[in-house]
């Protein structure tokens, strides 16, 4: 299946406990693509950067068989940045400093070649202009999978709610889901989202693994107990790029599929918090996918 | 295998954001040796009360086949009262009042007939009042779990560090991990503290499940996702006691048992916390046991 990826691709610098970064690579699309890239050789981007922006990135992203047909050069501008600090305990951050840059009049294009998409993953971007992207493909993709943050519910709630009616799987974490929904309990939360549109919702807890759900069932995917989480940047969007890719892959889109995806994108997203930003991501192979997918099912499994 | 729990019975009195209860029966033993008589019928407790204490709870102990024979009635005197309210979020609480009462100068005695205890259940007491217990069994018990807590880590370090080398499996939360070993990456705290002596380690995360290490592997519990926490009191002990109770049916004690045993005790604290106090732990039967059991069994299964 084809899959369509919308969202940043930008610069970050990032400070945790750990060490501190200049400017890097980041971005929510660039994340999803080269995780969903391991599953998928047809994944598909849709962003825009500045004319500061590497072209060495942008030749990794073809090696990797990303498609950047849909990547927008915006020649005089600059590349959206995002510099943040982490506290101690890795689950909270800073913002330090946010330049919108060429992100400020982001109006993306979905190139023709796109158009048959199957799986369209839309990352965390304004709600009205992830509604504008659903509403340039012509033909429904078979699944429309949304991120999105809870700022964009504090000033968009709206827009948000617009959206996620059109869409298959939400993908949130454990506070946006309480926010989102009103609800302290997340099974309760779940339910009320569920009525809200999406048929499969996702609530991200960092450490504590994911929770999927549809209207009848829950699933939990534990988080790998780490050593050292090195840099939590881009770890949701990791998890929704192997979600993605692992679902592009099966013959059919549904329950037991879905479950084996956020296993997946849990395995993936546990390779990136042991690195800065990209760097562990681009160095993975097959075997050490396995093997870590491997170490997911171990961690759960009794008789 | 026989049990022997060593533990307070005590009254509390609890407030949640769902109601109030007057003075109820609680207490770590009474979880202990509730939650455990499920799986075994010759569950034996040590522990004391004031003659306020209800002898219908006694009663209780002796209808679910708990030998009450190490349980000390103090004439004159008045049983252990804890009082506490829950925050919002339900993990966290403040104690309202402690009354020490019995507990002040308990220094339990081990019947004669408990000597042949194959399983020793330390519940949450003054750590050198745990060491005097398990100095009185002469053979030792093929198996000894403690559980504890902060307030111990503060007043009384050096007295739980010498109790602990002695036992094999300690059961504690993940803040109380990271302040016994010093490290945050619960996966670094684990390994030092098996070095502390326990072979076995239990880490329970609250509505975030429960992880048990041994020197070589990792496992992962989850919690049941619940509509409603409503009273969290005596989540850990039910936990402790569905664990030991799970392992004296076993023909061994290891690793596979061990895994099957966190599960266990995992259900059964879900169903403590469904009521205030005791009320909905002395109402189960063995189907509803095991069709929990089951859930928590979906909950993490993929292919």
């Amino acid at each position: 299946m084809k899959i369509v990826s919308v969202g940043t691709v930008a610069f970050d610098a990032i400070e945790t406990p750990f060490g501190k970064t200049d400017k890097i690579v980041g971005g929510a699309c660039t994340y999803i693509s080269l995780s969903a890239s391991y599953f998928n050789s047809s994944a598909n981007l849709i962003s825009v950067v500045g004319e500061d922006f590497p072209e060495k990135t942008i030749e990794l992203f073809k090696s990797r068989g990303i498609n950047t047909e849909g990547l927008e050069i915006k020649k005089g501008e600059k590349t959206f940045f995002w510099s943040g600090k982490y506290h101690q305990d890795m689950n909270t951050r800073d913002t330090l400093d946010t330049q919108l840059n060429v992100l400020e009049n982001f109006d993306p294009i979905v190139p023709e070649n796109y158009q048959d998409c199957d799986i369209l993953m839309l990352g965390n971007l304004t709600p009205s202009v992830q509604d504008n992207v659903i509403g340039q493909i012509k033909k429904r993709p078979k699944l429309i999978v949304l991120d999105t943050m809870n700022f964009w519910m504090e000033i968009a709630m709206d827009d948000l709610k617009k959206v996620i009616k059109k869409i298959d799987v939400l993908t949130i974490n454990d506070e946006e889901a309480r926010l989102l929904s009103g609800e302290n309990s997340l099974k309760k939360a779940a339910k009320l989202i569920l009525k809200m549109g999406p048929k499969y919702l996702i609530i991200k807890k960092g450490e504590h693994g994911a929770l999927l759900f549809d209207n009848e069932n829950t699933f939990f995917a534990p988080a790998l107990p780490l050593e050292e989480v090195f840099d939590p940047t881009g770890a949701g969007d990791t998890f929704a790029g192997g979600f993605v890719g692992y679902l592009s892959k099966c013959e059919a889109i549904n329950w037991n599929n879905m479950k084996k995806a956020v296993i997946v994108g849990s395995a993936m997203a546990s390779f990136t918090v042991e690195k800065f930003g990209i760097e562990r991501l681009i160095e993975l192979d097959e075997k050490e996918i396995n093997s870590r997918i491997n170490e997911f099912k171990q961690l759960v499994s009794f008789n």
